[in-house]
């Protein structure tokens, strides 16, 4: 999956360029371009503060055919009234206006608005309208216009965030393809984000929007760097139909091979997410088993996930496991606690109600490595839940302390 | 105030030594003690998974009537099975028998035990037992005694937290004093802390148990520090009826004023927990108005709180509050967006659905007062909740990364 990105997939455009809302001289503005109308799906925040362009993305994909994104970075535009909604709209009739003169026809409600950056503050519009009208002129499908792309959609990011995946349906070529960023603001529904996957495979809606909703529930919702649940994110994916392969069904295999392509382009995008949360320097995975039910597993899961205790414990390499177990135990849900089980990376520290009889310093070699896993049994059924974290540093009170100014 | 401790109440003795278990030679066994049995009444952690010290105390307490307790810090005596619960008992026992000695006589059942520290190890039972020796001896009722007790309790706190009221009831005076440890691993429901409050007051235990239910969910479950629930905390209050006033009844004016000089003492206390987080260095309280419920005012507030993205703002002194009102709109509460207000130390910031027009420098310098107010009125009701919190400093890392070691 290392050389390809999201130029790589047939018909799709894509650049960004720095018009100026980055004080840092950084790209700011990037766009996404399909040559031909693209079934869409989008998952959105489930914050009830939403931004503008949340607001008139939920309205333009319900169309359900998108010709493009376009992405801002530097300022959410939330929290911004009538003012904010209509810069929104306004992105996208520059998009339709721009790409017209580029021979591709569309309307305002076929463009899709993000921003992502600090809330409360109203896009500079006479910059955004500059950039757009620039970078509609220089989009193109090389791989550098891809590398583009991942980067002008970043905020505190420390690096891009690709994958790509090309499977066989029915003897044809497929692509699948994505970038997204988030680093901090980031809790399940939705992680706080922003995710872009492009396809030319030839999917039918109502086949997108299930695999994309079990996609996201699976991947961008298991992932917490901070529980802080944005008020802007969103993941889209854009499939072009221009591979021609056999008619999808909902229970052919050429859709199921689909599901499981798509899963692992975004299962690897939100590691990525993880590993890269604001200060990591650990990739951190929290699996729950033996609980009575789903929603039991990831609330337990979750509170693991949450604590700052435990993300400074793993950040510290400290085997101090009473606190991943005590959160567990806070978080309410159905537990044993004479059949409570605790292992970090694999290892046994606690079971039967009393402290396992391990090497400690083979629990701290664990907790040393750049990933770590913490797994709690609850003892009280069979359900299991996977969250993925990473650890809390002094290096996030730093970027989260200076944030505005 | 100021000058009043725990053994200023009439009939009570206290004291603390070093008896071994802190590797600092910090005090880390201490004793409150009453003369003759008092009414007695707790409010426990409500984490699933609790301390051996817990599961006695409640026994115990259950009783109606305590003689005393003890609090060995350093070690939580939690995750420690059968072998845990008797050493609770054991500690016990020791109270009986070596206070006997002194005069005063009771059953093991009359003691309540208490641990706090790391979760996971055995208590060194040869040194807490010949500290409960050696302490029962010299435990006395000098300002000095009770400045030791207050000590002894503590774990990461940087100082003591004390507080106490003299009141008259029907021209009798009557002292309310107490003190409590608690830095990190507090989350409301109870914070993480241990927390008590002697009295001479003569009050029915149907009352005492009101009124310390009522003061807990008003003062000490309305703590955050980093939302971690612990196994162990405890709030505890002792009335030994000492001082002869008329009699209290459910509705009489002597059993109110008992019940505000309750929470006087106890909303100190819980503000002193709050200021003194771990790594620290301002004391926060948010205020969610406008709520249609009294939990939704709650859940809101705890969910500004306990946002570390919120934390780490105040701790820059960064006037970012779109992150407040995005926080009070992932907790999911029933909010009217449009008609959402929020203040940062008396100042509007945010209100009718877009920033308002005001000097950010103002509200700088709001966030850089040592005591920070965040208000969010929600639009959509009457209710309300307070709750106090601290910031998030790269000290709060350091102290927890290598705590275990």
């Amino acid at each position: 999956m290392a050389q390809l990105n999201i130029t790589s997939v047939p018909g799709f455009m894509a650049g960004a360029l720095h018009c100026g809302i980055k004080a840092s001289g950084k790209l700011d503005l990037a766009m996404l371009v399909s040559d031909r109308p693209a079934v869409a799906e989008a998952v959105f925040t489930t914050n009830k503060i939403v931004g503008a362009p949340v607001v008139i993305g939920q309205k333009h994909v319900h169309h359900g055919k998108i010709l493009g994104c376009v992405i801002n970075s530097g300022c959410a535009n939330v929290c911004t009234g009538k003012r904010g909604l209509a810069d929104a709209v306004h992105m996208c009739r520059l998009m339709a206006e721009h790409l017209a003169r580029r021979g591709i026809d569309g309307e305002t409600e076929q463009y899709m608005p993000f921003s992502t950056g600090i809330i409360g503050h109203y896009l500079p519009m006479e910059k955004v309208a500059a950039g757009i009208a620039a970078l509609a002129g220089h989009i193109g499908c090389t791989h550098e216009h891809g590398e583009q792309f991942a980067q002008g959609i970043l905020t505190t990011d420390t690096c891009t965030k690709q994958a790509a995946t090309v499977v066989k349906i029915g003897g044809t070529s497929v692509t699948i393809a994505g970038a997204c960023k988030g680093s901090g603001m980031i809790a399940p529904n939705m992680a706080t984000m922003l995710a872009y996957i492009a396809t030319d495979a030839d999917v039918p809606r109502s086949l997108l929007r299930r695999a994309v909703r079990d996609t996201a529930n699976r991947t961008f919702n298991c992932v917490t760097v901070d529980q802080h649940t944005s008020t802007s994110d969103t993941f889209v994916c854009l499939a072009n139909a221009r591979a021609t392969h056999p008619k999808m069904t909902p229970n052919s295999r050429f859709y199921k091979t689909f599901c499981e392509a798509l899963f692992d382009v975004a299962d690897s995008m939100a590691r990525q997410i993880a590993a890269d949360g604001e200060g990591a320097t650990k990739l951190v995975t929290i699996e729950v088993t033996g609980a009575q039910s789903a929603l039991d597993a990831k609330t337990a899961a979750l509170a693991i996930a949450n604590s700052p205790l435990v993300k400074t414990a793993i950040h510290g390499g400290d085997p101090n496991w009473g606190r991943f177990v005590s959160a567990a135990g806070y978080s309410n849900v159905r537990m044993n606690v004479d059949r409570l089980c605790c292992w970090v990376g694999g290892i046994r520290v606690f079971g039967s109600g009393r402290p396992a009889n391990t090497d400690l310093a083979c629990v701290e070699a664990a907790m040393n490595e750049k990933h770590v896993t913490i797994r709690v049994d609850l003892g009280v059924g069979r359900e299991s839940a996977r969250i993925y974290t990473c650890d809390l540093s002094r290096e996030y009170i730093t970027i989260n302390a200076d944030y505005h100014t």
